[in-house]
């Protein structure tokens, strides 16, 4: 039984991950484009910072990538 | 057992993660087509960047399939 | 007791995927028809950008669907 | 056990993505209807636009109706 | 024990779908009747496209029943 | 255990059916009242409207009740 | 097991749905009064449609509790 | 294990329903006062409602208490 | 294992219906406060219709209260 | 197993029971100090209310710490 | 395995209720900050009344810290 | 199995009551940020009352490290 | 089974709360922005406190790394 | 059974902790954008906290994937 729950462990842990970054990608996004609408002049700044927030989400989601795929190959 | 703990393993790395992406999606969208009736004129570049966030949050839908295929071909 | 495994293994991953692609395609026109009614000159470009909000969302639904397939016919 | 295992999962594909489904209907129809009484000169527009959208939600559901008759009938 | 999960599976189809459907409706009829107050001279458009959304909310829950209709009967 | 299981499918499948229809109606209901107090002279169509948005709603309910006494009298 | 397992079955099926019936009940009311401050001259009617409503959600209840008794008396 | 299992029957259904009912009339007074506070001269119709609301939500909670009643004492 | 079962069961009960009702008269009450303070001569009024619904809150308690001892006591 | 299951039920009923009650406790006072700071002149009736609120919500915990102690030392 | 339940249980119980009183002493404070800032001269008053609130509420975590020591030392 | 159910049940305790614990002072920090901004004459106070907030809050979350440091070496 | 039940309580331990903390963090830091865009000369001890808050958080983290480290090294 | 443990252990707790980072770095960089927009002239304080509070909220995805490598290669 032992092999199938690594795959559920390895499962679970990008799925959640990867889905909740995608979410959290989505909404700094989505506030970006708010900011812009209301501040056009300072798209150029708030464009290069949501490039680093979307960077360490998905970073986050690399992490779990990372622990999955450690699960499948290595465990 | 183990044959069918991996296809749920898979089953559940799919679902959440591309579940969760169509919602951030969905939201970033929505929050950009707010921006473009309110600021006509940073329509070009949000679009832009519009794009640019679909695509990070399809790469988290990409990471959770990639596991998902390697779960059920190789595992 | 595999065989019944891969069934709910096949059955949530479409089941959670479809789901909230559709809420997020619901979310994405909802706002969509929003931004319209406030500025309707930018109804083509939104109406535009929401096909493509779509198919992305689409693209998602489909990952699952593919997978739950595969669960079905090949595993 | 396997017979009664495809049935839950059957049952589970179905009734969470025609759920959700439904509920984003409600949502993208619900909002399309605001839109309508702010904007009434964008009705056509927006009526034809609100079909697509509940024809790409009808399409996530018969993706889960789908997957469900094929555990029932051919899996 | 495959009779009683069989009955499980129908029971969960139903339930939820029928169920998120009906909240569906609720959130339909309750933003139409919102909209109707606001721009009176639409209700008749409205109306008509209100019950067009309930009609392919029902679909979904009709899928759901038809589901568990065949998971008692024919399954 | 076959007994005992059909009884829970048929508890879970009224259950949520029934609660979630009945929050429906309120929220339908509490939506209408809000309407007519903005909008007396429209009182009569959304009353109508109503009712049939209700009768909807408890349809639902009823596919569930229809299950449930098929899980009960019949399976 | 099977006498517990029916136990359960009709606690759950009257728990959830007499107690989301309640709340659906509450926000009807609740609503209501909202729409009276408002509106006093319309409060006859809305009077009439709350207690319409409260009526067909506790349907709802009844609906649940008769498959609840049926549980414990019949089955 | 039977005694075991109705026992938690009856704890669920006195519990999530009468929790509820307990929410809903806090809810359904809270909006009372709220309209009363604004419209002072309804306060003596919607202290009337007031009370046939609560009766109707303790009426949902008598129901699960019966049946937990009927579990422990009949079943 | 049936006396672990009960006390399970009796936990449940008053745990989720006594947390509820405290939620409960902590909004009835919150609300209460802040209607005073928009209309400090209906303080009476409201004060005195604060007291019946925290009774009638507090019976729902009481009646998961009274499940639980049955049974500790009696079952 | 019994000892150690009516020990997760005395932990489960003074769990939920303290732990909402502590958020309607919060709840209250926060509603409280935002009347107060509205309306100074009627803080000492309010200050009154508060304390009659929270021994209210204090008693559903003691219910539940009964109900726990008698799970530990009689049952 | 009885150890590891009561282990279990007593784990719960402190849990939920340390979490959500937490919870609710960090709404009570916000709020009073709140309050403070709109009305200066209430902040004494307002500052006695949230030590109260604080004290119910670390009241309810003592409860449960008891029953927790309970568990491991006495049960 | 002992051993492995205190470690859950330490893992649990620790988990929930320290998380909630930081959203607690989450959620009152930047409620003080949002008063001194509005009010800052009474910066000194409300920075004051957030340490003694901060201070119960991390009693909370002692008190369950506490049980979980019990658990792990007393128990 | 003792090795995988502490690596699971490990596992959860960190899990919930340093995911609830990170989220605390965001909240406390996106409330300090918006104060500071409202009241800029605030910003030095607006900045200070939120140190501390975050400091404060990072400890509730710090305890369950503890606990998670003890379950894994000593236990 | 231990080794499938092991790894559901380190999915779980690189899941919930990365996919909670996430989205904390995501409501925090909005709220940024948001104060920007508002206040461009505090852009260099505000930009360098998020970069703080990034760092930090990180620090507790990198803790959770610090106990999911420990889990893997040395548990």
């Amino acid at each position: 039984m032992d092999h199938g729950l690594i795959a559920i462990g390895a499962g679970i842990a990008i799925a959640i991950a990867a889905g909740l970054a995608a979410l959290g990608i989505g909404t700094a996004a989505g506030k970006a484009f708010d900011a812009m609408a209301r501040q056009p002049e300072m798209s150029g700044r708030i464009q290069g910072l949501l490039f680093v927030a979307i960077v360490f989400i998905e970073a986050c989601a690399i992490y779990a990538l990372v622990v999955s795929l450690l699960l499948i190959f290595v465990f």
